[in-house]
């Protein structure tokens, strides 16, 4: 709970059943951060947000069930008749409300079946309803992601972030949706290197498929009011650990998965060039299937890392799994077999990759790629 | 058959049960065009055969069940003392001995079983054993892979190929294991250029799961003799269509495939940019999935294309499943959903994406992502 921030969260019919409709109300005005899909296709929401996203924030509305991406002019209007119509229940401007989506692309939204749930989703408001939000913006999601963390500045402050992603993730420059919200007066535009930075070490070291969604949105909401510079340290270190927080929730809500991998690639020449062999062992779908095999297959793992179209010689490196070296200059190191397979059934999984090269590292944590990943996917229009 | 050239294959105990030991022997010396991997991860036969390959062939030695891959210098060793045994056996020059494997990364060859079992292996040599060949080399293959052309210059002249390949399909540059035999005296040298070309329009236009291997690797071994200009056009048509074939084997037989997808990308600025939107298509765990569910799900593939690093204009984009227009100017074109999911449930899917920007366009060959693949993927150590 953030005090002056209400939510609400409703089944307005967008989905055949189920929480698909969620509102956050401002009681004063916001200052907003954002950050957006690198993908070139984007929703509707990231269009008609831009054009709006410049004055006070007062409200957000955030559906499931449908991606409104891919839908034409049409889909950019359909945002302005709902905000026409939200707008005087809430007693605000229009400019004020801002939009999200998440389903499938490609659709318009249903945007009568919108319209009538607007009353009721209004007087569902409440500071304490954070958990019906955090729900009607779920779509495969198998839970909701809530995370709050505290700090002190001349008075204590909160940052409060709400998130949704399981399938689609592979964030670059921006994420799938989170929304982040404090009480701390961050004066605008001050900050937006610290946001930046937060989500690139948060969500951006997160994937679940490779796959860069339409919809990725990150917003942080804050209060306006008068500077409280003691607090600044408090709230950066609070920002980054919501986010990372939430970005290990997604992670571990990745569509299908059984365990999490951390891919750390050490000795690089340059951070790029770890960042690109990371990144390309962690969306390897042998790399992941072997993950959900319990199979310590290193030889998958240097595989992917000489495939990573940077320059690498496979003579100098080691692979660390577990803990337990199974690789040394490029050759196996002998290892008992039964006894790796028993370490990787774990729910966390390890992986270094020394290239002995350098200094530079970069770490992605990823899912495993299972059967229900190809069962979610191939059944579910998502 | 082609005179001159004899086949043999054997189950030496490489893998526990099964053919997994091919020779190919050229009565007389022949000359051979190669490309291997452009992963920088390369395996032992292919550093091994850069250090022959300059002189007349005489025999190729191939065994599946194990890559020979990240062994480092013992890896390279273990080739040259093989060779040591089997040339005097074939009573030709060690020099004269190519070698290639695929299987399991990080083990090395057991020598002493596979020089024990070459006595037999050399008996079993005979014009017509390419069958036993073909087996000999085969991992996660359910068939074996032989294409055979003839055309005429001053005589009749033969191409034929053999390949092997399911998964860690993604070749550019090169490709998985594929030996294409001629007895048309090609010139050294002289037809390099054909010999690339044809391998890009074949083998560097399919894929089964985005991973470049290690082993990667295309011989044409052609007979030595007196030039015959008449045979030149028809070569070069029967060595393109002998890979195409042999491509298109490899990409129905990729690992727990049901359908194979032909991914068109036409009216791009440049072909670089449609063939890096047709490759992120092919690629995408979403649109395979959705291959696999016979979901005519559109709007996955725009946000694959989207998110293929290159500029798009999502206003602009055409895309047509089965020959029906599903989305035109980025937005859906109204379909019976129940109708497109029949259309979508056959053997053969074609995506056309029109950007509508150009004249360029590319396209390519990939499976859809199964329950087989992971499970494939996730229970051998392949």
């Amino acid at each position: 709970m953030i005090s002056g921030i209400e939510f609400a969260g409703t089944a307005s019919g967008i989905k055949p059943s189920g929480l698909d409709l969620g509102l956050v109300f401002f009681r004063g005005g916001m200052n907003v951060f954002t950050l957006y899909t690198r993908n070139k296709v984007k929703a509707a929401h990231i269009l008609y947000d831009k054009t709006v996203e410049t004055g006070p924030v007062r409200a957000l509305l955030v559906n499931s069930g449908c991606a409104n991406a891919c839908t034409g002019k049409e889909g950019v209007n359909d945002l302005g008749v709902i905000a026409g119509k939200l707008a005087p229940i809430l007693k605000i401007r229009p400019a004020g409300l801002l939009f999200a989506s998440t389903g499938v692309i490609g659709k318009r939204l249903p945007a009568d079946t919108i319209i009538r749930s607007l009353p009721l989703l209004v007087k569902n408001l409440k500071d304490t309803h954070v958990d019906a939000f955090s729900r009607a913006i779920m779509t495969t999601d198998t839970y909701p992601k809530v995370v709050k963390e505290t700090f002190r500045g001349k008075k204590e402050y909160s940052v409060m972030g709400v998130a949704k992603g399981s399938g689609m993730i592979n964030p670059l420059f921006a994420t799938m949706l989170a929304f982040v919200f404090t009480d701390y007066p961050v004066p605008q535009g001050a900050l937006k290197k610290e946001f930046v930075h937060s989500v690139k070490e948060s969500f951006e070291r997160i994937t679940v498929d490779g796959e860069c969604s339409t919809n990725d949105t990150v917003m942080l909401f804050t209060r306006r009011g008068p500077e409280d510079r003691q607090g600044i340290a408090g709230f950066k270190e609070a920002l980054l650990s919501v986010m990372q927080n939430l970005a290990m929730m997604i992670v571990k809500d990745g569509e299908g998965a059984t365990r999490v991998a951390h891919i750390i690639v050490n000795g690089a020449k340059k951070k790029e060039i770890a960042e690109k062999i990371a990144r390309r062992i962690a969306v390897s779908p042998l790399t992941k299937t072997a993950f959900f095999g319990c199979d310590p297959n290193w030889g998958r793992i240097i595989a992917a890392a000489g495939d990573a179209g940077v320059s690498v010689q496979q003579s100098k490196i080691d692979i660390i799994l577990q803990g337990e070296q199974v690789a040394k200059n490029g050759v196996e190191v002998p290892f008992d077999e039964e006894t790796m397979k028993k370490m990787m059934s774990k729910k966390d999984i390890s992986v270094i990759v020394n290239l002995n090269d350098g200094k530079a590292s970069f770490d992605i944590y990823t899912t495993d790629l299972t059967y229900d990943y190809v069962k979610i996917n191939a059944s579910y229009r998502s």
